[in-house]
């Protein structure tokens, strides 16, 4: 069977060139054929605005894109694909199996929020590496953030109580691996992912689920082999036929050390008031509640006065909670023309015209220590540099990610989301009062381009 | 290094294995301790209710589980990273490395349409097993038929212009793979995506972006640079700068043989008007015309009277145009008791009661050829047998996907998306008159139970 035989299966190798747009290809042979494929240019990274009453973003998905980018390379078997499907030149499969990026990527730490025209990435390098990482970046970046995005407002909403994330089986399979990694980087204290505990390092959890209970002649004996095999500090599930019942059941066989009831049905504020009432009752004062049912922001809002102990989000989380995808673009800004000038470019006509020329990005902090704007500048390099070092107040917000084609390890694996989970914290807190309302509303931040040029 | 260190990258190994919630190792811990973990078991896929105003659901995702479930092995590493992490003890351990699904699976084929309460995916075996694949399964079909569901509106919105698939930029990177093989699954032409093309066999399109008409000095040498690479055959974007003036490039290039122009933004309904009077008028009446710009189905629709010759679909597709999932469950509804007898079983706690008992389903259809009612039939095997003999106007839904641990291969690659392509349109074609319309209303079919026991 040869190489490019179709068989849905995953590829045996980790390569992450094909999960590529094939107009990027076809782009990059016409360049090499016209001698374009060399001018250095520079493409931006933004979304044009927020979902609908979102008052801010945050940026996740940099470290996986990194971790995909060193995984860009076009093996034997892409390019034995490639060549018999006549996607590309003989040229060109010669340029794509020698390729590896070796231009320089800057961008927002992953977790930094972000507002309307936030250059959150900036790659430069030539024509042909820049487009080919299209939509490797947005698909990473455009998911994840949206995910991300939608993390923060729950875990803002939770104020300090754990959400945890168990939505796998409500996104694509590997999008549930970013999923989980991306909640995390929003303030979530674990997954139920194997895999995004494996690939990630973050935490797992889960316990059991009501088919364990139905497995079982009845829920004491489920609850017996639950707490044989787990502990009494194990989480028990108790609304698999009548909560009262099952809270009763679940301190009969785990007495007053069991670790946490949970709810995933019926009127939880209710419910948590009346189980709470029961396991103090009965003495099991430090049991915990756990609520799981259909949960998003609004709903964890809502129970900020019922005794719940931890939220487990599912649907609302993988899905971006009414908003699945940041409408992130990759536009090219700047470009090295006939004469080895870089120039700005933008598309003109009529609607999604873009502003031209590389930018600088910075937030603006007030003297209470909290951002006041978000600033881009635009103009020759010298003159950025120059304006910058006469406005003290600001933060700047580009670091780089891939220098000379060398990808920083600090943004990648387990360190990577580490850093980027303390990143949202500090951006977060240093948002305006009132930026975190679920209500909708403006962007929290205005957006101020200033031009040097 | 050892092998679990979390580094962020793919794993060397294409198991899936991992893809799985917690909660479903630490319940087959416990159901091995206890004895329970050989009870013989039934699980049931099925949603409770369609997106708010759908009236149809597709299915989509089966041949891609069925792929998956063939990698679903515990090997080296994933063992190694259970046992660091504590996942689960010794004896687990040793089960899951020797874990190879051994039950059997029916459901509806791939492609066909679903209603509220469907049994899609019916898994019998021990509960160990039968337990181990619910995130995989669910993972795969919530996504996949979102994508398909919205799909199959679009493909009904275009009357029969071809549609493409062109969104991997808006979803996650592997999310999109799955997206372009849903949308082909639902009547969609081809796909952008390259590793769609090259894992299912689809047919990928693609020619140019804006970029690379910034990329060039001009339109005209853009326009040049493409058509010496790609042919006259090619699709040239003309909307960059001013669309008459691109149109008039197009042809002063490519001539009147040109393939086509694209449109990707603003009023496309008029712009189309225009094209298509300018290129009749140069005698280029045979190139054709394709848009691009945020499209959804009711978009689509409203273009139906616009002289368009295709649609090209991101972002609405690929987040399912406002129902990124399914909904789908997993639920025990039958499992052996103590002395070895199967018996029916469901959550009976306030919200989220299920039917139990193992379900047969079959379509009525009427004397004109089209469907009349979702039957679903729950009674002993033998009684509904002996029940569907009687019903001659039924077509059965459930076809075999794995019998004892073998994966029927007619499911997978790229012959099982063929085959997944003509089972939509003729289940399609076979719903009522009116059950494509996009206005929001009631499901298309009655869901009716019969109880035979």
């Amino acid at each position: 069977m040869p190489l490019s035989s179709p068989t849905g299966h995953r590829p045996a190798s980790p390569s992450t060139a094909l999960l590529t747009d094939r107009y990027e290809l076809t782009m990059l042979q016409a360049a090499l054929a016209d001698g374009t494929a060399d001018r250095r240019c520079v493409f931006e990274v933004f979304t044009r605005r927020l979902p609908a009453g979102r008052r801010y973003g945050v940026l996740a998905g940099t470290g996986r894109f990194l971790e995909e980018l060193e995984d860009f390379r076009f093996g034997p078997a892409e390019l034995e694909w490639l060549s018999n499907e006549g996607v590309v030149d003989d040229r060109t499969l010669d340029f794509l199996a020698a390729f590896r990026f070796s231009g320089s990527i800057t961008g927002y730490a992953e977790g930094e929020v972000f507002f309307p025209l936030s250059p959150v990435v900036v790659v430069e390098g030539s024509f042909a590496e820049a487009v080919l990482l299209e939509t490797l970046l947005l698909s990473t970046l455009n998911y994840d953030s949206a995910v991300a995005s939608a993390a923060s407002r729950m875990t803002s909403a939770a104020i300090g109580r754990p959400c945890l994330e168990m939505g796998a089986r409500r996104a694509h399979e590997d999008a549930a691996v970013a999923a989980a990694r991306a909640a995390v980087v929003a303030g979530f204290a674990g997954t139920s992912n194997l895999e995004a505990g494996r690939r990630y390092g973050l935490s797992t959890i889960g316990t059991a689920a009501h088919a364990f209970t139905l497995l079982h002649d009845d829920e004491l004996s489920a609850f017996r082999a639950q707490v044989a095999a787990q502990g009494t500090g194990t989480t028990l599930l108790v609304d698999t036929y009548d909560v009262r019942r099952g809270v009763e059941n679940a301190l009969a066989v785990a007495g007053t050390e069991l670790g946490a009831v949970r709810l995933d049905s019926g009127d939880l504020t209710l419910l948590a008031s009346e189980v709470r009432a029961q396991l103090d009752a009965a003495g099991a004062r430090s049991t915990r509640i756990t609520v799981t049912s259909d949960l998003d922001e609004h709903a964890i809002a809502g129970l900020a006065a019922a005794p719940v102990d931890a939220y487990g989000v599912g649907t609302s989380l993988v899905t971006g909670s009414g908003a699945p995808t940041c409408g992130m673009v990759y536009k090219m800004v700047a470009r090295e023309d006939a004469h080895g000038v870089l120039q700005p470019v933008a598309k003109v006509s009529r609607a999604k015209a873009s502003v031209g020329g590389r930018k600088s990005a910075a937030r603006r902090i007030g003297t209470d220590g909290r951002a006041v704007e978000e600033v881009l500048v635009a103009g020759p390099d010298e003159a950025v540099r120059g304006w910058r070092a006469t406005e003290p107040d600001l933060r700047g917000l580009h670091v780089p990610l891939v220098v000379d084609g060398e990808v920083d390890p600090r943004w990648t694996g387990a360190e990577g989301v580490r850093t980027a989970v303390a990143r949202h914290r500090s951006s977060r807190d240093e948002l305006p009062r009132g930026a975190r309302r679920l209500s909708a509303d403006e962007a929290a931040l205005p957006t101020v381009t200033v031009r040097l040029d």
